[in-house]
């Protein structure tokens, strides 16, 4: 018999299956799941749109009667309360036969949060959890956020020059980045459930915020304008950074107020750095003042999390550390 | 008998020898040589502090016999003017019995230019040219642009946050990168002729310019002052990028206003951009108006030539594409 691969290799694809709920499962976490039995795998599942079915329900179906006596991968501990949308995860599970449940993150939600778990192990299953939970929870970011710190999981973008210039003086943007950058920035927002730009961006380039890649104009998220003021039809005003309810994930676009705006209240979990080899000199700054009183505080807050190059630019992604 | 690498093998470890004569080869070029002799290397050579010995002249004496009948990798072509300085490099390899020269880059200087080739084929050499020109050409850029536009190749150091700042809106700059990026630009100084700042860099940092890495303390270069003003003891005043004479190989240091000035009259030929992963907001920018009237007039000036991490910092290098 062939050995088979450790369990974080298999969770690392039910992870790598849960990205593909972002953001259509909210307001359901996007969960990842794998069937395993005899070093094969029998099912692939993840949260649907709108957050149904769960990732082990589409797995299951997947596996049909291969699950009994299988290993299932988790990324979300499974869910154990009962709803009027569908049976809970743990119960199907049990139901199928399987004998052993790997689950990356345990489920914060308080309806849940080790009650699955427990379920399981008190039915016979054996379960193994933290694999990758720290992959797992990035996954899942946004939902995450929310569900443990009530805010949305917010995404900054800025795209800019060497020298760090958002425009030319007098406000020219086209093109700062090439074809591939801005693809690449329409993907985001395909990922996002709302961008978000300031007044000055609304009134001066008039964005559409829509998803210009072909299948997934569908994807155009929800438009905010961050004003203390009322918003246009089609956008929804959000009054600050700490105004926004009930959204899991926000694509700040611009311009630089409403960026410093974001960081200066600290709510700008990830930054998508997009740079094109270009120098403008004197150009429109991406950042106004963002309340940083001394250098030394400036350090330590961002990681670097990816880097590549698209086309002749680069994109950076850096991700804010914090504690605990 | 095992097959010896191609000559473009061989060639690459001549240039990479070449690159240990910057910059005290000057004013002579940084030739790199290698001396091969039944696939086995017999002598390298560089050329030595203020010129002398040549590269071929140190590489023929680490031979010695081995040198009849062998390959010689030379990154330039070898001189054939008579110097008081010393013999020509063409009689050299011919007097030690060589039986074949591969040469990167052609001597544009007029007392050579072609004719070191044609006096090695006369005494029966064979000479193959043309391997990795480009390559040699560019690890001798100072020289080379000296000797074919008559000024210097000009390298531009900017150390940035990721909002292209270069200091905080109270000129607080220490520190924006980590010591492994600063420890870099210090070795970049000691690749340098000279290094050069502006009045206002003068006046508020007072900097040493000095080369602060052990072993190195000695390599530091002269120190060069834009203003249309006089110089303090110790410095040179440079009244404008077009003014600088003599020297290959200029590292402007800052600030803003020496850096745009550089750019606007389009001597940069080759950017280090250090950037520290950071935010600072409103703050310096590293540019000021550089004589640039449209986007478009941006793009297509440069090309990534390294990247790389330095501790958290990225360095970032471009070469400035220029045609023919």
């Amino acid at each position: 018999m062939k050995q088979s691969p450790a369990d974080a290799d298999w969770m690392a694809v039910a992870i790598a299956l849960s990205q593909r709920g972002r953001p259509v499962s909210a307001p359901n976490p996007n969960v990842g799941c794998l069937i395993v039995n005899d070093g094969k795998i029998h099912g692939r599942g993840w949260t649907q749109a709108g957050g149904r079915p769960h990732a082990e329900a589409m797995a299951l179906a997947a596996a049909g009667d291969a699950a009994r006596g299988a290993t299932v991968y988790a990324s979300l501990e499974p869910c154990a309360h009962a709803s009027p949308r569908g049976p809970c995860c743990t119960d199907a599970l049990i139901g199928a036969g399987v004998a052993r449940v790997v689950v990356a993150a345990q489920d914060p939600d308080p309806r849940t949060d080790g009650r699955g778990i427990a379920r399981l192990r008190g039915a016979g299953i054996e379960v193994v959890t933290g694999v990758l939970p720290t992959e797992a929870r990035a996954a899942m970011a946004p939902w995450w956020t929310r569900q443990t710190a009530a805010r949305p999981y917010v995404t900054l973008k800025l795209a800019t020059s060497l020298d760090g210039c958002i425009a030319m003086r007098d406000g020219s943007s086209r093109w700062v980045t090439g074809e591939h950058a801005r693809a690449h920035g329409h993907l985001e927002r395909a990922r996002h459930q709302a961008i978000l730009v300031g007044r000055g961006t609304l009134a001066v380039d008039d964005p559409k915020l829509d998803v210009r890649l072909p299948g997934l104009e569908a994807r155009s998220p929800k438009r905010l304008l961050l004003t203390r003021g009322i918003a246009p039809p089609g956008w929804s005003a959000v009054g600050s950074p700490e105004a926004i309810d009930g959204i899991d994930s926000v694509l700040v676009e611009g311009g630089a107020g409403a960026a410093s705006a974001f960081l200066a209240a600290d709510r700008v979990d990830r930054l998508l750095l997009y740079r094109a080899p270009i120098l403008i000199g004197g150009g429109k700054p991406a950042l106004g003042d963002i309340g940083l009183t001394g250098l030394a505080d400036a350090h330590g807050r961002w990681r670097l999390a990816d880097s590549r190059l698209l086309g002749s630019d680069r994109l950076d992604v850096y991700e804010r550390v914090r504690e605990g």
